[in-house]
C-alpha cells in the first residue's frame, strides 16, 4: 500500500531530483537573516492591521490608543529579542525552546513546549496563507471573492512542492525577503516625507469612513479588556522570532554571536517596520473594521474594505503604481514564504522529538522519507482544515495563533532564569558571574514581559478560539507521551528479559523451503538453502490444486534434488495455516531446534504488479513471524520490470535551516 | 496499511468467527433449490411488472400484447430451462456458462462470459435490492420516500455481513424461498378462486386510473419496438437460471441428475408465478405507469403507485392484512437474498478466473482473504454507484441487467452445439447417437432463442442502458487479458531464464547483522546468523547519531563477542542507501558469494504498534531484495502485544455453492 501512495504523490508532484551532492554549507549573517526571518518579519503585514481591527468595535474614538499599544508591542519584541540573544549563546545546539524547557524544567514542561510548537506550524501556515490571500485580494478581486479557494490551492501547492523536496537555497529566501523589506521601509519613508516635509495630505481611502459608534458603552472594564485584547492580536507581530534559536548550528562561526546578531538586526527591522506601518496608519487616517459592512456607517455600496499595507501603499505612492504593486506583491510573496517555514520547520522539530522517542522512530533516521512525507501532509491538511473553518479570516485565526507562541516564549524564558542560577551556583569568576546575571536579567525581564502578555491572551482570546489551540497542544501532548510510554514500555520489557532467559545457541537448524512451482526462483532458493548447510532441510508445498501438486510431485521426482519434497495437504486450498501448522509441528517436535522457511519472492518494478505476486507469501511471511523460533528467509528473484527501480534519495524540507545544502560547486565539477 | 485497513473493516462489520469445523456438505435437492433458485425465482417479482411498465407507454390499449409476451418470455424460459438442463449433464464440474464457452469456442469467449458473469453480479446486486426497497416501499411509506438511502444501507449491510464472513446455511436459503414460493402461488390460486369460481370482482387499486392515451401515434414501427422492449423487459424473469450449472459440484451424486431435477423444478415454480402473476393482473386490471405522475390522468393527488405484486396482494387477500404482509415480506427477502448470491458467487468465479490466470492468483488460493474482501467491497461499491445514479429505479436498473445475462446464454447455448457436433464426431453407438442429437437439438433451439432475445435486447434496450453494461464488459475483459498477458510474461521471462544461466551454487556464505542497539532482538539475531554457520560473519551499524554509536562500539567491545562490528557512516542520517552500498561493495567483491543480511524485527500486536516499529527495517528490507545474490531473513522477537494475535480463519462467502458447509455434527461433538 505504501507503494501504491508513493505512486499517488509521484503523479501529483512528480519525480523527485537526487541529492547525491549534498554538502554541510553554513550560512552567513546575509543570508541567515532571510532564512529565519522571513517568519517573524511577515507577521508585521498583519500585527498592525489587527490592532486597528479589533480598536474599531469601541469606534474611531479607541484609534488613540493605537500608538500606546504599538509601543508596548515594539517593547515586549525588544525584550524578547533581547532574551533570545541569551538563549543561542547558552543553547547553540538547535534544541530552541524544546531543550531550553526540557533542560530546566523537565521533560513534561519541554513536551508542552514541543506540543505548542507543533499547533504553532500549524497556524503559521493558515494565518500566512490567509493573509496573504487578504493581500493578493488588495489587488486582484478574483481573489478577494474566493479567499478560501485560493488560500486551500496554495497550501496545496506548497505541500506539493514540499513533497518533492525542494531545493532550499539561500537565494530563495533572500531575494524576497529584502525586498519586501526595502519596500515597506521605502513606503514608510516616503509617507514620512510626504507628510512631515512636503505636507501632503496622505489620506487612506478608507480615511473618510465613519466608524459605528459604540464607545459610549464600552467605558471602564469593558475598555480596557478591548485595549488588552488589541494589544494581544497586536503582539502576532512576534511570531517566529524564536525561529533563530533553532539554526544556530547553521550558522557560520561563531556561530552563537552570529546569530544573537542576526536576532538583533532582524529585531531592529521588525520594529522599524511595525512602528512605520503603524505611523502611517495614523497620518493616513484608515479604517479598519472587524465587520465592514456593518461598522463602516457611510461605506458605499460594495465596498471591499483592503488589508492596511495595501491601503498604506495606495496612499503613499498614489498613481505611481508599479510601487503599489511592488509592496503588495512582495508581501503576499513573503508570506508565502513564512508559511513554507512551517513546512521546514516541522522535520527539524519532529528529528528532535524522534530522537527522544516522543514519535516515531523514522522520523530521527532520514531512513524512511514517507514519514516526513506524511508529516508534510499532516501538517497542511490541519491547516486547511482551519483556513476552512473559519473562512480564510486573519482576524479569526489569529486568536488561536497567540497563545502557543507565549506559552513556549515562558516556558523558555523561565527555563533561561533557572539556566542563570544553576550556572552561578558553580561560577566563581566575578567577570562571569557579572555577565550570568545581566543575562539573567535580561531573561527575567523577558519571562515578565512575555508572561503578562500569556495572561492577556489566555483571558482576552480564550473563548475567541485560544481553546481550540489550547486543546490541540493538550492532543499532541497525550499522543507524545503515548508514543514514548509506548517506546519505554519495549525497552522495560526487553530489559527484564534479559534477567530471565539467557539467549541460547540453538541446537539445530531446520530449513523448510516453501515450493509453489517448480521454477527457477524456487530452484535458486533450493541452492541458497542448500549453502546455509542446515542440519535439516526439506522442501514443503501446499496441495491446493490436487492437478497442480501431482504434476509438481513427478517433475521434483525427475530433477534428481537431494532434498525431499512434502505435500501438506489443505482441503479449503489456503496457505498460511497448513504450513504454520506444519512449522509449530516442527518446532513442538525440536524445540531447540530453530527453523528457518526460505520463501521464493518476485521481485516486481511496479506497485500495481506487487497485487499479482507474492500475496500468499506475504502473508505467510507476516504470519511466521509470530511463531517464536522461526526465522524467515526471503530469496528474491528480480523480474525484469524490477530493473527501472533505484533508491530514490530525496531533499528532504529543512535542510538549509539544518546548515544542510546541495553543494553547488561540488555540482559544477 | 492493509493491516490499518484490516483494521478498520473489523471495526465496521466486528471480528469474523472461526471455520475450524469446515466439511464437505453435499446438498439434497430440497435445499439445493432455494439455494441456487433463489436470484432466479425472486426475478418473478419485477418481470412482470415491467412487462406492463413498458406497455403503459402506448396506452391501456397496448395491455392486450401482455399475455402474449408472457407466454412468448415463458417459452424462452422453457428453451433455457431445458438447455442447461443438458448443459449440467455434460459439464458437470461447475465451470458453468465460463467453462462451455472456453471449452468450445476458445479462452477469448470464454473471458467475454466472464466479464458478462461480473457484471451481471453487480446489477443482480443493484436490480434485486432496488425492488426489495419499492415491495418494502408498497408498505412502508418512509422507505418509499427514501428509496434510494434503503437501498444503499441495505447493501451496506449485506457486504458487512460477508466481510465479516455469514455462516451460509441451506435453511437460510430454504425458509424464505419456499415462503415466498408459497405465498406467491396461494396469491395466484386464491385470486383465481375468487375470480373464476366465486365470480367475485377483485379489482387491484389502479384499476380505475386511466393512462395517458398516446396510442394513436404509437403504431407499426413504434408499436413493434414497444412490444419487443417489453418482452426484453420481460426477460429479467431468465435472469440467475444459469446459475445451478455452477453449483453441480455441491449436489448429491447422481449430480448432474439431481441438478436437472433440480433445474426443471425451478423452472416449472418460475415459469406458474410468472404465468399466475401476469394472470392475476390482467384480471385484477393493474394498471402500472413508467411515469405515474404523468401518465395516470386521473390518478389522486399524492398517489403512490405500487409494486405490482404489493396491488395484486392487496386486491386478492382484500381485508386480511397478514396475507398480504406475508406475501411482501417474503418479496422482500427472497429480493434481499438475490443479491446477496452475488456476494457468494462472485469469489467462486472468481475462484475458478484466477485458477485461469486471468485475476490475481490469491483469489484462487483461500491464502489471503483479503482479496475476497476486497472483491466484496468492489462489487458492493459498484451496486452503490448504480443505485445512487439511476435513483434505485428498477425500471432503469433492468435496461443494464439482461444484455450480460444473454450473452452467456448465448455463448453458452452455442458452445454447447459445438460440443455436440464433437462428441457425435466420435461417438459410434447408435442410442447415444441419438440421445446426443436430441440434446443437441435442444440446445440449438435454446441457442436461436437466446439470440433473438439477444439482439432484441440489444436493438431495444441499448441507448437505454445497455450500453453501460457494455462498456464494463469491456473494461473486465481487459483487465482480464491484461493480467494474464502478465502473468504470461513472467512464464516466459522465466522459461527464457532457464535455458541461458544455469543456478550456480553459491560458493560462500557472506552473513551480515544488522545492529541499531545492542538489545535482545539483536542478540537473538547475532546468535540465529552464527547457528547457520556462514562462511564470513560480520554485525554493521548505521552511524546516525554519533553519540549512539560511540556507546554501541564500546557496549559491543564489552561483550566480547567474536563477531566484529562495522561502523558505516551516514552523514544525512539515513539507513537505506548506506546498507545497500555496502552490501553491493561486498558483493562486487566476491560475486559468487551469497549475501545474508540478518534483520532483527520486532513483532507487534496492534496496527499502530507498526508505525512506531520496524519502519526502516522494513524498508531496507523491500531495498535489498533488489539486490541480486542477496538474501534477507528477518530475525523476529516477539513483543508481549503480538501474543494476542492469532490466525483468522474466517468462513468465506459461497461456501455452501461449493458443497463446503459447517459440520454441525462435527461441532456438536
Amino acid at each position: 500500500m505504501s507503494k501504491f501512495s508513493t505512486a499517488v504523490k509521484r503523479l501529483l508532484v512528480g519525480r523527485p531530483f537526487r541529492s547525491d551532492r549534498l554538502a554541510h554549507t553554513l550560512l552567513p549573517k546575509r543570508i541567515a537573516l532571510p532564512v529565519f526571518a522571513s517568519d517573524p518579519m511577515s507577521s508585521v503585514a498583519y500585527a498592525p492591521e489587527e490592532i486597528l481591527l479589533m480598536l474599531s468595535v469601541a469606534g474611531v474614538s479607541a484609534y488613540m490608543f493605537t500608538p500606546w499599544i504599538a509601543v508596548m508591542v515594539a517593547l515586549v519584541m525588544i525584550a524578547v529579542v533581547a532574551s533570545y540573544r541569551q538563549n543561542v549563546h547558552a543553547y547553540p545546539s538547535g534544541g530552541g525552546d524544546y531543550e531550553v524547557a526540557t533542560v530546566n524544567h523537565g521533560d513534561r514542561w519541554g513536551l508542552v513546549v514541543a506540543s505548542a510548537l507543533l499547533v504553532d506550524y500549524i497556524l503559521t501556515v493558515a494565518v500566512s496563507i490567509a493573509s496573504a490571500a487578504a493581500n493578493i485580494g488588495s489587488v486582484v478581486p478574483f481573489v478577494a471573492t474566493h479567499k478560501v479557494e485560493f488560500a486551500v490551492g496554495a497550501i496545496i501547492v506548497l505541500t506539493a512542492m514540499n513533497l518533492r523536496g525542494v531545493r532550499e537555497s539561500g537565494a530563495l529566501f533572500a531575494i524576497p525577503t529584502y525586498a519586501f523589506v526595502a519596500g515597506i521601509l521605502a513606503m514608510v519613508v516616503w509617507g514620512a516625507v510626504r507628510v512631515f516635509l512636503m505636507g501632503d495630505d496622505v489620506r487612506a481611502e478608507s480615511a473618510d469612513l465613519q466608524l459605528l459608534e459604540e464607545g459610549d458603552h464600552l467605558t471602564g472594564f469593558a475598555l480596557v479588556f478591548l485595549i488588552l485584547r488589541a494589544f494581544s492580536s497586536g503582539s502576532a507581530a512576534l511570531t517566529g522570532v524564536e525561529a533563530i534559536s533553532n539554526g544556530v548550528p547553521a550558522f557560520r562561526k561563531p556561530k552563537s554571536r552570529n546569530a544573537a546578531t542576526t536576532l538583533l538586526l532582524m529585531g531592529v527591522l521588525a520594529i522599524t517596520m511595525f512602528l512605520g506601518l503603524i505611523m502611517l496608519a495614523i497620518v493616513t487616517r484608515a479604517k479598519l473594521a472587524e465587520n465592514p459592512a456593518h461598522q463602516l456607517v457611510n461605506a458605499p455600496a460594495g465596498y471591499e474594505q483592503k488589508t492596511l499595507v495595501a491601503q498604506l501603499a495606495n496612499a503613499v505612492f498614489g498613481d505611481f503604481t508599479p510601487a503599489i504593486i511592488y509592496v503588495i506583491f512582495f508581501t503576499g510573496l513573503i508570506l508565502v514564504l513564512a508559511a513554507n517555514t512551517a513546512f521546514n520547520g516541522f522535520p527539524v522539530l519532529g528529528s528532535i522529538l524522534a530522537q527522544d522517542r516522543y514519535l516515531p522512530r523514522q522520523l530521527h533516521t532520514r531512513g524512511d522519507r514517507l514519514a516526513f512525507s506524511n508529516g508534510i501532509i499532516f501538517l497542511s491538511a490541519f491547516a486547511v482544515v482551519l483556513v476552512i473553518a473559519f473562512d480564510a479570516e486573519v482576524t479569526r485565526l489569529i486568536q488561536l495563533y497567540i497563545v502557543g507562541v507565549f506559552v513556549s516564549f515562558v516556558l523558555s524564558q523561565s527555563g533561561m532564569v533557572r539556566h542563570w542560577n544553576r550556572k552561578l551556583a558553580t561560577e566563581k569568576d566575578p567577570a562571569a558571574r557579572r555577565r550570568m546575571r545581566r543575562s539573567q536579567m535580561i531573561n527575567g525581564f523577558g519571562f515578565v514581559m512575555t508572561s503578562v502578555v500569556l495572561v492577556i491572551v489566555l483571558i482576552t482570546k480564550f473563548l475567541a478560539g485560544a481553546w481550540i489551540a489550547i486543546a490541540a497542544m493538550a492532543a499532541f501532548y497525550a499522543l507524545m507521551t503515548g508514543i514514548r510510554k509506548h517506546y519505554d514500555r519495549v525497552n522495560q520489557e526487553l530489559a527484564k528479559a534479559e534477567g530471565g532467559a539467557p539467549i541460547l545457541l540453538p541446537s539445530r537448524i531446520h530449513s523448510i523451503v516453501l515450493v509453489s512451482k517448480l521454477h527457477l526462483p524456487t530452484k535458486r532458493a533450493l541452492a541458497y538453502a542448500r549453502a546455509t548447510r542446515p542440519d535439516v532441510l526439506e522442501a514443503i508445498t501446499v496441495n491446493v490444486d490436487d492437478l497442480d501438486t501431482k504434476r509438481l510431485v513427478v517433475e521434483w521426482d525427475k530433477q534428481n534434488f537431494t532434498v525431499p519434497l512434502k505435500v501438506i495437504e489443505s482441503p479449503y486450498r489456503e496457505i498460511t495455516k497448513p504450513v504454520l501448522d506444519y512449522v509449530k509441528r516442527v518446532r513442538t517436535d525440536n524445540p531447540r531446534d530453530v527453523v528457518t522457511v526460505f520463501i521464493p519472492e518476485y521481485v516486481v518494478g511496479h506497485w500495481w504488479e506487487q497485487f499479482l505476486h507474492n500475496q500468499s507469501a506475504l502473508r505467510l511471511k507476516g504470519r511466521l513471524l509470530f511463531q517464536p523460533g522461526v526465522m524467515v528467509t526471503s530469496v528474491p528473484w528480480q523480474l525484469a520490470s524490477s530493473a527501472g527501480v533505484h533508491v530514490d534519495d530525496v531533499v528532504a524540507p529543512g535542510l538549509v535551516r539544518r546548515g544542510l545544502a546541495v553543494d553547488e560547486e561540488e555540482e559544477r565539477r
